[in-house]
């Protein structure tokens, strides 16, 4: 990975997003060895628009190993813009930092900053595709919760139409195999077709397709929540009708298995009830937790910084 | 102290604030010594509103102790609002940090932010609340110029009615006892009643209403000025005439005593000319510097970290 | 230079200014030796207007040396100017840090700031004035390319009469001496009589000023490429008929000498073609890395933090 940038998933081998989850769960572990891994490294956050969750998972992921930050968030960008192109900037930051974190509003951003950098770029979101590093806080989820991210059961409830992060987690899991997709959704907002072809594709994936959360939930090793906006829908009686069904509360809950796991991208509005918070099953505030594990992990894999004591643990590990 | 949050100054006893007192001092005259105390810690200075000067302070205080800082201010925080609320932004945030300062608009919702957060939450200001720290500013200036925060005259003078600054320091005194307090105003701009109770109900302090400057400047071992705001006044006349009297300038200043301290919250306006600048009684940039150390002391207090040498220097300190 | 302002060149000799050059050139083969060289510093990056690129050199130069810094940027400093003067801003900025850069769109603000400041100011540009460190960039960028800054053949094309840069550079290239400059411009951009003046004024240097960039090409050791805005001209048929005139393209490329150095102060908007970024000419990107290690120099200089073997490296070269 070292020296690579990351702009989809795809950049990443199955092999390396396993190494990845292996770091993060190593990095979890041993904070303090891993504190100085990225010593005399610099990260850029280049936000073109806001998005201060994300960013500042990026920041701390490189200040707790050791590194520094320099960067830009929306309102300062104006100078940035100012008749320079993304390419033009990302030459000059590439004389700043060892590594840069790119959101911008427009699909394909990422990738022509990363042709331009003569650093590894890693994408933090751009306009119509998701950012990878989401997903890896999936996977780090699942993984932490299940110790594995297939032979699961996992429903996706929600607007599973323009849901760009359950696609992304969709297409990622069929890369690994063995998972079994329940797709909870208002008809209006079923999944597309060319997921359900992707998961077609596979030898060892199935889904079903469900309208009812209560009636599905008691199956679910992991259920992945999203919002349901009403914009979506062509009318409101439909959105009144359908909304309480796709809001996850203690009632549905008690139908669940007592090791399911809630997920969700966050920001949530109404879909979690707050109740849920102190649920065992509530795995979405761990989920943030995870995203700057992985993106410690990552980061430092794109830089070529071994993490200390890593390679003989994972030796361990597989030899356990 | 250690993983408490401070949201108002009665979260601290008065031993802890003491003690927040010596360790600022030990921290001005050790601060080689002390510049490793938070490594690898990570402040998050979460601005809901800008307020440049004090977010730099915080921030300032951490980098000084060897910590990191991540965070937002004003304009950036567009993201963070949207439909997230303050509790979701803490329990995510304490993913990430060790410690928050967090300024917001709003009364109470520091306390909602330290409530929700599971590391310390300092409260940098909330709408009518004034920041604890300000007011912890204001008693190691006193204490710094005096050696004690206690057995002194201290004016207030300016706007005494809408002064929450001014309201913290007198309610804090209080506690400490044996002040005997001169408060300058306009009768437009007095001090609100359940202030001078405040007063009232202690065996040790005492008041007088006064409102010229000049009458009373030389009783005064410290004056603590405020801005008097034009539109506090039912009409511009009373304004001019009474204007002037609440501005401090080296004719006044030559009644007072040589050794008379002069404080300031800051920003000013006009409420203090610039020539008093100069003059050795002008400690409202110590107060500046003050507000930095006694935030030192703060953070490494609640986090637990013990400042390299301190406990020998106090122990020393209470020999002597 | 220790604690020494840097508001204009005119406060560095020549001496300083070779001497900031040797530092910048040993900064950059000694990346890991110098990386610790300001631990324990803070720098402010007090910006009253957005100019990213510039903020982001000179912070991550300090964060380079082993330093931290604190700032805030255009949107941010509302809180800033609420009532506040440059000099009271600067007071209490001094009791956090050890030295400030400050960007300001207005002309002398930087030395307003110098002189309430009690620690080093450096200019990152007010308003009218150029500010210093984009020609010391300018400068190291002629030095690493040719071994020296004198005994060239200059080219100057474009917007020669509002170009602050050009002026600075000329300015201080005049100093140095023994500079042959070719001014090319259109009749409408020609640079003002006192920078004609200015060279006049040496033994050693001379100019010519031509309307060609094509016909002089071939006799320059460097070309300093700026913008021609439309707005410059009284009507559009003069603009697009001296516009292509003054683009940089690998045809006109081809006249020029092997070895001949294209510089530009950066952002461009599309007076140099893209496909000049892969000729070995183009050094405009290599003047960032430049502007970023003479920002390192300056910084350390001014705060007389040495670099760790720069003394024994210094006098080995001129024993060499």
């Amino acid at each position: 990975m070292v020296g690579r940038s990351v702009i989809t998933l795809d950049d990443l081998s199955i092999a390396q997003i396993r190494e990845l989850l292996d770091k993060a769960q190593y990095i979890d572990t041993h904070r303090t060895q891993v504190a100085h891994t990225c010593e005399g490294r610099v990260l850029a956050t280049l936000f073109y628009e806001p998005s201060t969750r994300t960013r500042l998972s990026f920041e701390t992921a490189m200040l707790r190993l050791g590194g520094k930050v320099i960067g830009f968030a929306g309102a300062q960008l104006a100078s940035v813009t100012k008749g320079e192109s993304i390419a033009d900037t990302l030459k000059t930051v590439s004389n700043y930092v060892d590594v840069v974190a790119i959101r911008h509003p427009k699909e394909g951003a990422a990738l022509v900053a990363a042709d331009a950098a003569s650093v590894p770029v890693i994408n933090a979101g751009d306009g119509g595709h998701m950012h990878p590093t989401q997903t890896l806080a999936d996977l780090a989820t699942l993984r932490s919760r299940f110790g594995r991210v297939n032979d699961l059961t996992i429903g996706l409830c929600g607007d599973l139409t323009f849901g760009r992060t359950v696609h992304s987690l969709i297409e990622t899991l069929c890369r690994f195999g063995d998972v079994r997709f329940v797709l909870i959704s208002p008809k209006e907002l079923r999944t597309p077709q060319y997921v359900l072809n992707r998961i077609n594709a596979t030898d060892s994936c199935s889904y079903v397709e469900v309208s009812d959360l209560s009636e599905v939930i008691g199956d679910l090793d992991a259920l992945y929540m999203t919002r349901v906006q009403k914009e979506r829908f062509f009318n409101e009686d439909d959105y009144l009708r359908l909304r309480d069904t796709y809001i996850l509360d203690e009632a549905k809950l008690a139908k669940a298995k007592p090791d399911m796991a809630v997920l969700h991208p966050l920001p949530r509005v109404n879909e979690i009830a707050k109740e849920v918070d102190d649920d065992p099953r509530a795995a979405y505030f761990e989920q943030v937790r995870n995203g700057m594990l992985m993106r410690m992990a990552l980061e430092s894999s794109v830089l070529g910084d071994e993490l200390p004591g890593f390679a003989a643990y994972e030796n361990k590990e597989v030899a356990a």
